[in-house]
């Protein structure tokens, strides 16, 4: 059985040769004209530019957590000395990740748009593809950085007792966890106010002050917002989505290491099913893939369904295959456990055809929105904050009913203490079916920032309309999987949290192994204690809703998700007056420009997102990794796991809510601009505008930043579980 | 010592008589000429007419709630059998201080404008002391029925044993705040929609698109927005407040029963402490009331400062009486528990000067908010909220310190579960510490609406504009006092709702008595159970957060604090687009409006108002009451902890974020209009007055409404518990 843990790297060789296969195939295609190479380039040279200075950032950063790490492992001796390693690899590979799909989407804008000229199916072929080579990336590197660790570990821990061994094994795998959503938080935070400081500040002064279209080459901030597609939702959402993905998996790892302590060979199953779940879920993802094509001149509607064909045939292959994996592991409840698999996957397509409802101006709530525009921009306002805020319901219902479903399926639907573990696992084991087809559901994400791109590559180079035409086609389609996109992150990331919040159970007990290590008076019940089962570690630790400390943690929770929006939030807002300030300046001092006679200084505007979002970035991350660690110290266990579900709880809410606002504010506008109440320039128009102002850091920045946050809150209480301890006990 | 009880009645009479005194004082005052008279008849008319509509309303559901009642006390002997009555004599205490407190309002708007033109102090007198009223109403009657229910369950109910009476006898009283919480969730709810839709719509048609002044006769919907201030600010917030203040003594007194089980003296005394500190309280919020004067040509902060020295010398005063109350009631820790009630105090005031730093134009935060309109309605909208939810985090660290305190000085600092009780019991005392002045902070909160029609007033009976501005600064000092008062309604509701909580576990042992005496099988091991301590409870339910159906409660709850505002919001959105369409009717149709040459309809606009108020107010309000319900049918006892946790975390803190937003747009554009940033009519003017309309339902519908959602929940779950208890054992 031992062998079928080879399938995991050579899943993630496969998922890093078609990547490279793809990428390859469309570097062979043509850029284009002069003009649009040069666009190209200055789109390049910029993202690029922006990820160097982000990159130092993060260095600085992970060199003083990893110091701190191993202060912890080899000073005091209460962490495992391979956790700052862990975390180093951990941030490598996301930040890798991140820099492939974003040099693959530079590179493939522009030749999308050529090839668009072309036909539509050669343009969505291109950009799909490109939007493949990230989601390859993504799963290739996570489950490459995966099975190094664990041969790895396997060779270098030593541990008599085989079943000890297994734990923490995985459980120090866990905490590279740490290392990608670190990683993440940056890429995040930073990628999403540069973005959207780009986007806000060239739309107020575009669109609303100079009635020019979107992408017109004369705004000076044209280029500063399509390097923003770039950095914000490629490399951002590719890092988020590979900590959510590496995360679920370890996890999972994790619970199933403990909940079957004791029982080496069920341990062994437990530890292999997720893996392998992930594994097989990269050959269904290539095969959806390869399945996605279209015929000329199809329209939206036709559009979206092969998209859909695609990622729909992946998913029901692993839901299938789920079955024979688990019987095949030797589960004896394989297919209970494979409905578990299967409540996840179901929830993440119903929070996706959820989104859409709320978010597409296909359906009601949007064009209520936009006919709210009729009495101005304010009760826009109020009606997008109204329907973003309804628009979590369904989410929220069909999240809670997976967990108690997939924890039901794994224990025959008994809610007492004595199965909790194996219940936990199931909950972990659903994260992972829902994020097993990540190959081609990014594919479907990265490929929106790509179509995008190209259109505004076709209108910066003046080519014909017809084109720009037919990339607005694909860029609309690109709208609509954003948005079940975002659903998606966000539903895995609040599963995976909850995986988080288990094993920060587990790491508890790994730290009273550290401190019995250290022996003193106490080491006999040390040692008791990290044997121990959740129940009596819950117990010990009194964390009950009764508990003051636990609810003082709930509340601080609820306002960590708030505060951290609201500094991003208004990190947008003073990067977007800045770049209205500039992009005002050069039309006022730069003769020409709006005759299109004298080129605008792009690089000066790319500067000033550059630099607002390196400096703006800082704060909130350093907020996000300071508090768990604060709240430990102060309050300990029962504290962090008070902050980790109240942080949950109200960030998973609020993070539906500012996706859901933004994208409908979105696709409200664009519904006025078909010519409905009143079509382009009329005041309806011109309050849809203001909401589509707002909704952009709603859905880009601060909304997918939550993501991070609720998961990163866990990873830096998982891994300073050692420390909380020492202090508490 | 029975005879301090004593005090209780007395103090509510003694209340009551100053709100008649107070009362029959303003009525002497004239109420100036013909048309002043007109116009507070037309207001006078509208208020009535929507409450009639509303009491309608209300009273169908508490039909309805009382036969359901009725049947699970009577039919299924799960119920105490004065539940009922308990219920009905709540909501009708209620709402009889709403409507105290509205007419009183109503009278006093024209007599206010009227003593201004004497002098500003006439007219601060007669606006305060009528405020004064509804708070020395909401306090009396308050009291009045605590110690009716007290003298009267004394006598009812037959208990052997005297303990086991006592806390039957305040478990039972805890269930007329589910009467006034339910009268308090349509008067909130209700008003709110009803004041934000002409509000809204007078703005968004007279303000931004006709450019006339705030109040002008020739708007058709400036009557309903005047009658809007009476409704929603005077009743719902009387309504609201009343049930924070009823609710945290009867909790603390159920909870102080429960405490001392089985030691009858300290369980009396642990009942009588909350009474004696709202009784005196009542005392030195009279003294505060005469501590309130002005002199003539006072500034806006003289004006604040005189009011600040009548509320901070209550609280001073009661903060040195509870240590006389402790020491005299014969509690053993008397000084460390009235460092407990300090803390609530003291919460209260920080919360209040923080609500004050973040939406007073006198602070950076709002000055700011108002520099943002430089770049338009988009950056002011994206600022506002990024402010609001920074505002967020000291309030939650200041009530996160105070829970820590209130708790740590009534158990000498431990946080083990053997003193859980005496714990949860500081931490409601708190809160009674918090609410006990309410006489004087509810009537600065209720003068602000008085002045403010006062102005009204002024300006449709087209008075010397040197009125108008003397109303006018009384009206800048009302916004601030209401502002600090919502953030102390809000910090209020959240102390209630955690002692509501607490209490929650006590019914769930009450229900287990009601299972016993039904015989059975089991009824030795439901005695057991109606006997046992609160972490027993705990422990069989599983309500830890690794329970899954804990933490889906706490998603559910979160999410019903976003779907609840999201409604209540969106209702606002329709009913004022319905107002607009109406008053750009009656401009376009009606001739010579604008000219002031014919008088608009202003009974229609009323009647829209109404008719909305009352028709929106419904899906939301009985969703509050229902999901509770469903949640403990479905999930049991853990789900409905989590419910309630999850909804005060998310709800407490959604709560501060949109009444801070709210204030500081409605200041930053005060801000403007003194002609910073441009002044009136400038663009930047123009951009804050959609900030300030959008924050209209922010901070007067759905912000407060979470107030009411939260306690409400939680006296749902509270009153359902016998029922919950059947289904799930």
């Amino acid at each position: 059985m031992d062998n079928l843990f080879y399938l995991v790297p050579a899943a993630a060789a496969l998922a890093l040769f078609f990547a490279w296969y793809f990428f390859h195939q469309m570097m062979k295609e043509s850029e284009g004209t002069v003009t649009m190479k040069e666009i190209a380039q200055y789109v390049r040279e910029g993202a690029m530019a922006y990820l160097r200075q982000q990159y130092r950032v993060v260095v600085v950063v992970f060199i003083v957590l990893a110091i701190f790490f191993a202060i912890l492992a080899y000073g005091f001796g209460i962490q495992n000395t391979w956790v700052p390693f862990a975390f180093l690899t951990g941030g490598f590979f996301s930040g890798l990740a991140g820099f492939v799909g974003m040099k693959t989407a530079t590179y493939a804008s522009a030749r999308t748009a050529n090839a668009t000229m072309r036909s539509l199916n050669s343009g969505l072929k291109i950009a799909f593809r490109s939007g493949a080579v990230m989601g390859l990336t993504v799963v290739g590197l996570g489950l490459l950085d995966i099975s190094i660790w664990w041969k790895a570990l396997d060779f270098f821990v030593k541990d008599a007792d085989t079943s000890h061994k297994l734990v923490v094994i995985t459980t120090t795998m866990l905490t590279f966890g740490m290392g990608a959503s670190t990683q993440a938080l940056f890429a995040r935070v930073g990628g999403g106010i540069y973005t959207k400081a780009a986007d806000v500040g060239a739309d107020i002064v575009g669109k609303v002050e100079q009635d020019i279209p979107e992408d017109d080459p004369r705004n000076p901030a044209t280029i500063a917002d399509n390097v923003g597609d770039n950095v914000g939702d490629v490399a951002g959402m590719g890092a988020d989505l590979y900590e959510s993905y590496c995360g679920s998996i370890l996890a999972t790892m994790a619970l199933g290491a403990s909940a079957f302590f004791g029982d080496t060979a069920m341990q062994m199953k437990a530890i292999l099913a997720p893996m392998i779940i992930a594994a097989l879920g990269v050959v269904f993802s290539i095969i959806g893939i390869y399945a996605v094509r279209t015929n000329e001149g199809a329209s939206l509607q036709k559009l979206l369904k092969s998209l859909s064909i695609g990622t729909n045939l992946s998913a029901v292959l692993i839901g299938i295959a789920t079955f024979g994996i688990f019987y095949l592991v030797g589960f004896e409840n394989w297919w209970q456990m494979s409905l578990s698999v299967l409540s996840g996957l179901l929830a993440g397509v119903i929070i996706g055809k959820v989104t859409e409802y709320y978010t597409s101006h296909s359906y009601k709530p949007t064009r209520k929105l936009a006919e709210s525009a009729k009495t101005g921009s304010a009760t826009v306002i109020i009606g997008g904050v109204g329907l973003g805020m309804i628009s979590t319901a369904i989410p929220v219902i069909t999240i809670a009913v997976a967990i108690i479903l997939s924890f039901g399926f794994a224990t025959g639907f008994s809610f007492s203490t004595d199965v909790l573990s194996s219940g936990l696992y199931g909950i972990s084991i659903a994260a992972v079916g829902m994020l097993s087809t990540l190959g081609i559901t990014l594919a479907t994400d990265a490929y929106g920032p790509i179509a995008d791109n190209a259109g505004g590559n076709a209108q910066m180079s003046e080519l014909d309309p017809s084109v720009r035409e037919k990339t607005d086609v694909l860029d609309a389609l690109g709208n609509t999987t954003a948005a079940t996109g975002k659903g998606f992150a966000i539903g895995s990331a609040a599963l995976t949290a909850l995986a988080l919040l288990a094993s920060y159970i587990e790491e508890i007990k790994i730290g009273f192994g550290h401190l019995a290590e250290k022996g003193g008076e106490l080491a006999d019940q040390f040692v008791q204690l990290s044997h121990a089962s959740i129940p009596e570690i819950v117990e010990k630790f009194n964390i009950t809703l009764m508990n003051p400390v636990v609810l003082v943690g709930v509340f601080i929770g609820s306002m960590m998700a708030f505060l951290f929006c609201g500094m991003t939030m208004n990190s947008v807002g003073r990067a977007a007056q800045k770049m209205v300030l500039e992009v005002r300046r050069q039309f006022r001092e730069i003769a020409g420009i709006l005759e299109g006679k004298q080129r605008p200084d792009y690089t000066s505007c790319v500067r000033i997102s550059t630099k607002a979002a390196q400096h703006e970035m800082i704060l909130p991350s350093v907020l996000a990794i300071i508090a768990p660690v604060l709240v430990g110290i102060i309050l300990g266990p029962a504290g962090v796991v008070g902050l980790l579900a109240g942080g949950l709880g109200a960030g998973f809410v609020l993070a539906i809510f500012l996706a859901n606002s933004g994208g409908a504010w979105d696709n409200a506008k664009k519904y006025v601009e078909e010519g409905n109440f009143g079509g382009k320039n009329s005041e309806c128009h011109k309050a849809t505008i203001v909401g589509d102002t707002v909704g952009d850091p709603f859905k880009d920045t601060s909304g997918p930043s939550l993501n991070i946050l609720i998961k990163l809150m866990s990873m830096v209480s998982i891994v300073m579980a050692g420390l909380t301890v020492l202090i508490h006990c």
